[in-house]
């Protein structure tokens, strides 16, 4: 069962045995403690696992400093009230994907031999009734120090004037993700219609998983006519603030066997960073996705569900071609084809994606993870996928230069 | 070349090859990535590594998003500037233990052979004008929305009278650490001059290593006349404010022999948790010592030079005990015998310490293990311990309960 990965070196194989997450929503009512207690106990009563037999925990979320004064020792803090302690605790961060990032370290932990069984948690407060706080929260996902002096020049050019829309009334991602939907629509013809079908894709999807921030189906006419985010984006196309935690466990083949687990394998567990990328150079996505292919033996032809990081729908729309499910400029065509809706050749982020389930950013690649695990467990209800066997999860984190700064690619196979 | 560890699973030996700090100090004009760029081509230039050669890093930081509003991505936005990217960058905090947390990462990443080379960087900027905000940020390394709930009790209590000293004057840990101090007085006799004599030791240490914060001589006459932090810690017993980093390049054996260099061998890399621990249960610096004697097969006896996390110098005299320097009770004689100054059996903080050198928080970990590398080399000046063969490194963070929170171990051996 040994896979061999990370440049040919053997390390053991390494199996999900359980997830657990709580809906996702603004819950200004609930505590960090609160959302993750929910998430553990459900991922350790799926795997059949007693909190005793946790041999690490690694912890990722990304701005509960900023949030709620919490800046240090945020897992042990969380875990201590369920009887989790004692044993090693690393608490991870990368932004919107520090939840794949304390997977990722939990698959090496076990991989490595060192513990036969982790957990791995995601947890994120975002929402606010200042929603300024928020978005100042996620405007640290970015250069600080370079924005501040970017933001102190403007400012001085016009002469001390604020500036419209300053940064402060919507996620800075937002700019970032427009543009590159604007990109793809100058050169190849993409349609904001393409990013509004993801987005009645993504409700729908929503509609079926009780764990979603938004439960209501929408049409192409509401979505072209909501509120303007920046063009081409309305708000349906866009994720929301939001509140959640997920969780999973992780052990060996041997361990899996011992508890007569139902194990999902994970085949690929690849975490890059960005770079100051030449323009016609791999995107990030493309460079994560190619080493979780080639890591792991399976391709995207093989893909049966994919949960990819639509924090916008013309993110969603990039990552098909970026994951190989389609080639460069044919993402309309997909969505034309209805190719990634449940039903569909490959269905995309069943789970609702980010637009529709939520984005409590720290929390977000775990649950990714989750609904992958619950469609290849045939768990996942009305939105189940039939006879699904490889399901891939893509999770972006933060923004330097022209792309994102952390990229996950996991790969899960039953 | 290869050992077994964590119950007794196989994983590769692992060398430090390379160490950099910057000088610890008050730096209002660095920013972070100034520091983390002398720190990092230090190790680099020392382990004659060119950063291409990096497969991943690891970056601990405890407290950026309170002091400084880069809450995120931290390690990706010291490290672009350096050419270090595209690599996996993971971010990770244990408060004060936060770059043994990212060096006992990047030692499994290599140990499980998943990288053959890796950095390891510890970066803080704590100090700031405005001491109250450095010590808010240190105060996020306790349960913040459990001591908040403490604090509102207490002001109800007292009829919103605002209470002395009410935790903005000093770091919350130093009350934890008298109460320690005293308890050891009482129980063991132990007396107000063995702290001192120990910051005494530690700032002579200190006025031989040219990274210090602090490089002046004093007499236990002037620690015992200074001005008191909390019974029986007076200043020059306590760690002050202050920004910082160091870094570690660590690599495989074959990599380590391929490159020519010269390796410092890490025999255990242990990191654990704090637990809501029994009264005569064993402390957490206990446990994790256990781990690490156990795993590596070196004893307390075979140490020849070792860095403790003295945060106080109290801590520093009960760590000699719960290391096994000397038994429970007896680290006051320890300290009478000058058996942890420079030329006695066994030097403690040859670098000065915390107290001496400085605590810039998430640095610390891994300025340790740079001072054990440099006394393992011999490459450590007018400080030098003369034939020294193994090393031990101690660096705990943050506080729940009755303990610290996380806790790391290194044993190091040429």
């Amino acid at each position: 069962m040994a896979g061999r990965r990370g440049g040919g070196k053997r390390v053991r194989d390494v199996a999900v045995i359980g997830v657990g997450m709580t809906h996702f929503g603004k819950f200004p009512e609930r505590s960090l403690k609160d959302l993750a207690r929910e998430a553990v106990e459900g991922a350790l009563k799926h795997a059949s696992v007693d909190r005793t037999l946790l041999q690490a925990a690694y912890v990722g979320n990304a701005m509960a400093g900023l949030m709620t004064g919490q800046e240090c020792i945020r897992g042990q803090v969380l875990l201590r009230p369920l009887g989790i302690e004692a044993i090693p605790i690393v608490n991870a961060e990368n932004a919107c994907a520090s939840a794949s990032t304390a997977f990722h370290l939990g698959w090496l932990g076990v991989a490595a031999g060192l513990y036969d069984v982790v957990l791995a948690l995601g947890v994120e407060k975002l929402y606010d009734e200042d929603k300024k706080k928020s978005f100042r929260a996620l405007g640290s996902a970015v250069d600080v120090e370079f924005m501040t002096q970017i933001a102190a020049a403007l400012k001085e050019a016009q002469g001390d004037k604020p500036s419209a829309g300053s940064g402060s009334s919507r996620s800075v991602f937002m700019d970032f993700y427009a543009m590159m939907g604007r990109l793809h629509m100058e050169r190849f013809g993409t349609k904001k219609e393409h990013f509004a079908k993801i987005a009645v894709k993504n409700h729908y999807h929503g509609s079926l998983n009780p764990h979603a921030q938004y439960r209501e189906t929408t049409t192409l006419e509401e979505v072209m006519a909501a509120p303007l985010v920046v063009e081409p984006l309305t708000r349906p196309m866009t994720s929301p603030l939001g509140d959640g935690a997920a969780a999973a466990v992780l052990c060996d083949a041997a361990t899996a066997r011992r508890l007569g687990a139902r194990p999902v394998w994970v085949k690929a567990s690849v975490l890059v960073s960005g770079k100051d990328r030449a323009f016609g150079e791999p995107d990030i996505v493309e460079r994560a996705a190619k080493k979780a292919y080639e890591s792991s033996g399976v391709g995207p032809g093989d893909l049966n569900v994919v949960e990819v990081h639509d924090a916008t729908s013309a993110a969603e729309l990039l990552a098909y071609e970026e994951l190989g499910l389609c080639r460069e400029g044919e993402g309309g065509r997909l969505v034309d084809e209805c190719a990634t809706t449940l039903g569909g050749r490959v269905p995309v982020n069943t789970s609702g994606g980010l637009c529709a389930k939520g984005h409590p950013v720290g929390a977000t690649g775990i649950a990714q993870i989750a609904e992958i695990v619950w469609q290849l467990r045939g768990e996942a209800g009305e939105r189940q996928v039939e006879r699904a066997r490889f399901g891939l999860t893509q999770n972006g984190g933060g923004a330097l230069g022209n792309e994102a700064a952390a990229m996950a690619v996991h790969i899960l196979a039953r």
